[in-house]
């Protein structure tokens, strides 16, 4: 084994880090963690603490950690076949297996699925479907994307364009022009603290419409988001919004993509997201919860009505000009199979639903009445406490302060982890859906105790 | 063990494959093969069919197929911790020690690297690198990237753009207005046959130099190449092509961007091809060869000059805020390095350079003077056997012939998987680094007894 001193030193040396700060890294400033081995809701790294992922990982081991299943699984794939690729109609039997899967579990109206590796990767695919259908269709100048402050979509150029977190665009230079960006349905953050949700909703649905009359409806391809914003603060919708929003994008026919990443696969304690808050996309994207990040995989899923359009543009054009190296990796899809019968084995969905709701009662019943938390908020096994320096005046913390970041970080000294949201003084829950009753009393004790230690001063 | 006529069902309803004509997999009118198991340089289906794949997959399976080392490592890596994140500084003992390997098989003055999922998402990184380092420098009109006709580099929005290929243009809408192209170094359809390879490399040079004035060098941030051009036909660069053209980059100060996709990691014969050819990149793409394709990994590595500027770029600004969920995942990274070990120990480059040589020569000697053959080139472990109707007066197949597609098929009918290169009449051959002289006889034999069988009647 390497020594933790050989290992620091390469780290620093060599490896550049997702979403960190460089210089400090690269200097030794920032701490590092080198994760070992991890179980169920805990993980573990090399000087032996043992953590509670109260985010697991970044929302995408909904099975939990450790599952030997989809270890053993991978490891047969692994030795059988490792890489065959899956261009003009190769496949493996667990990749067949699994899009098969995959479409029992879409919507009735939804069939077919193209495999990528990661959410970005398939966002990417998502628009090319979109540009190529319009294509098709004869109207090519339907090519803009309307995609919601506070989404995430990626962070790849069009991907994290249509992300609508300023993180990801500044000193990037993005957002790239054919992305248009409509308002967040954060109705924790309506401008008039009387509306009433529904008219938040309308609010919203009608500056979708001033939006498109603006750019021209001709001019836009399709509208994406995540059927409630994850990244961008874990705020479910509005009541009545997707009611609000889907007539509109039908009388401009403009195409529905429902960002399923964090959604999908039992999230929100139903097997689809979109399902559950009443929507009928065109085409959804699918990630984390496909393989529960055991190996890389993601996906697009297609209506019936757009192959239609597909099976038309082939056949007038010839093959579809796409495809990654590693567009459903028999690794991927074995972990995918291997974890989609787990879930139902484990009954995870409904346990995501019941012991979501007991999580998310249990924290705003300890938290909603502290004099810093403006919201306790979520949905299935998903929950978010939104802080302020006052609440009832709306004031917020002065994001130099940085009271969220020093909330987590006492909550890890406490053996929990939780996620300080990028925009906003957000701190983020997202089990695994095999959350205890017993470890969700931790995670409200831990949290309450740690919001109390850094604002006990303020 | 599922049916063939249950897979067969499955596979037609609801998987869309890349690089597929959907319509005629749809409904059943073009064959599928379902890969059970490989070994070496051979795959085998579900039907009991054995091929020799002298493209190693799509030029990735570089160590060959059924490596245990490697199934080995997958698997201990996903008993012991299949995933956790990498961003803000976490990682693994694997992710660690191979930024480190990685590092230590780059050139001297590249010594950072960021890891991603396939080279499409790797090339991505690398466009966002560019546009936050010409940000941080404070010329972010500087955002332009200048690629090659017959460049592959993706298939995403931008990496499609930047890929100068037509089927994956075509319908898409592509490229878009961030990509220029500059004239592929194509000695073989130089318009003018007397001039010397090194005029036309100076030709070469000269045209991207127009191409930059006329675009003004203040909008072009980089230029992406592969060292030779793969998917656009295995073109090995004519004689002084990368001594003419880093020059005209430099004067410019336009980024050099090498997409060592396919080139990396031994393919040439020899660690990188950038150093094969000569070439002082400030980032190096790279993927397939990283892992063999035994899981899903790619990466971008940054010169230490342009580290710099990162640096100074997080110290004024913060985190880089850019990431994909599956950067640096624990079961690539662990096939990274059991793959790399490997390619170290078999002396894999050596025997890419060595049977490499091998391979082309005798394709050359029993091909070159046949018929319909205008050129067969290559380099390390890379041949491609270029056909036309009439060589002696350059006069080309008609596209509509098919002609490759049908010797491409004969061959799989004799045991040999050889791949019809997407644009033009060209036999590809991109066989496993550890390919015996044995296999490559065999490969070459095929070759011409189905280029016989095909031509005969012509
Ligand atoms: C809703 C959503 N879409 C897309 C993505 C991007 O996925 P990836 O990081 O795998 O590229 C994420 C990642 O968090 C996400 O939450
Ligand atoms: C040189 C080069 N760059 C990039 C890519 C894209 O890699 P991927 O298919 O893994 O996205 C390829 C794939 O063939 C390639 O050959």
């Amino acid at each position: 084994m390497l020594t933790n001193d050989q290992l620091n030193h390469w780290d620093r040396e060599n490896f550049l880090h997702p979403s960190t700060h460089f210089g400090q890294h690269g200097r030794g400033e920032s701490p590092t963690r080198i994760v070992t081995t991890a179980k169920g809701c805990y993980i573990e790294d090399r000087d032996g603490t043992k953590l509670l992922d109260a985010f697991a990982g970044l929302y995408c081991v909904n099975v939990g950690y450790g599952r030997t299943e989809i270890a053993e699984a991978i490891s047969k794939q692994a030795h059988e076949l490792a890489y065959y690729h899956s261009y003009v109609g190769h496949g493996t039997e667990a990749s067949i297996t699994l899009a098969h899967m995959v479409a029992e579990r879409a919507p009735a109206h939804m069939n077919k699925v193209y495999f990528g590796l990661g959410g970005s990767d398939a966002n990417e695919t998502n628009v090319k479907l979109v540009w190529y259908i319009q294509n098709v269709l004869g109207r090519p100048e339907k090519r803009k994307i309307i995609s919601r402050w506070r989404g995430y979509h990626g962070s790849g150029l069009i991907t994290g364009s249509m992300t609508g977190l300023v993180p990801f665009h500044n000193k990037f230079g993005l957002p790239m022009s054919e992305v248009v960006h409509t308002e967040a349905p954060y109705y924790f953050r309506r401008a008039d603290p009387d509306m009433s949700e529904e008219a938040f909703s309308a609010h919203c649905a009608a500056k979708l419409e001033e939006l498109i009359e603006r750019e021209g409806a001709d001019t836009i391809g399709a509208f994406i988001a995540e059927p409630l914003l994850g990244t961008g603060g874990i705020v479910p919708p509005p009541a009545g919004y997707w009611d609000a929003i889907q007539p509109v994008l039908r009388k401009h026919d403009i195409l529905l993509i429902t960002d399923e990443v964090v959604t999908g696969f039992g999230r929100m304690g139903t097997m689809m997201g979109s399902t559950h808050y009443g929507i009928t996309p065109d085409i959804i994207t699918i990630a984390k919860g496909l393989t529960s990040a055991y190996a890389p995989l993601s996906g697009s899923i297609v209506s019936d009505e757009l192959y239609k359009v597909l099976e038309d543009g082939t056949d007038k054009f010839g093959p579809f000009g796409h495809g990654w190296t590693y567009s459903a990796h028999p690794i991927g899809a074995a972990a995918g199979v291997a974890n989609l019968k787990l879930i139902d084995e484990l009954g995870l969905v409904q346990n995501a639903r019941e012991t979501g709701a007991y999580f998310r009662n249990a924290m705003a019943a300890a938290l909603k009445d502290h004099r810093f938390v403006g919201d306790a908020r979520g949905d299935g096994m998903l929950a978010a406490v939104e802080l302020q320096r006052d609440p009832g005046a709306r004031v917020d913390f002065d994001a130099s302060e940085k009271v969220t970041a020093q909330v987590v970080g006492e909550m890890v000294k406490r053996g929990v982890i939780a996620r300080a949201m990028p925009q906003g003084e957000i701190i983020g829950f997202a089990p695994p859906l095999c959350m205890t009753p017993a470890e969700a009393d931790k995670v409200v004790e831990v949290t309450r105790d740690a919001l109390d230690a850094v604002t006990g001063t303020l």
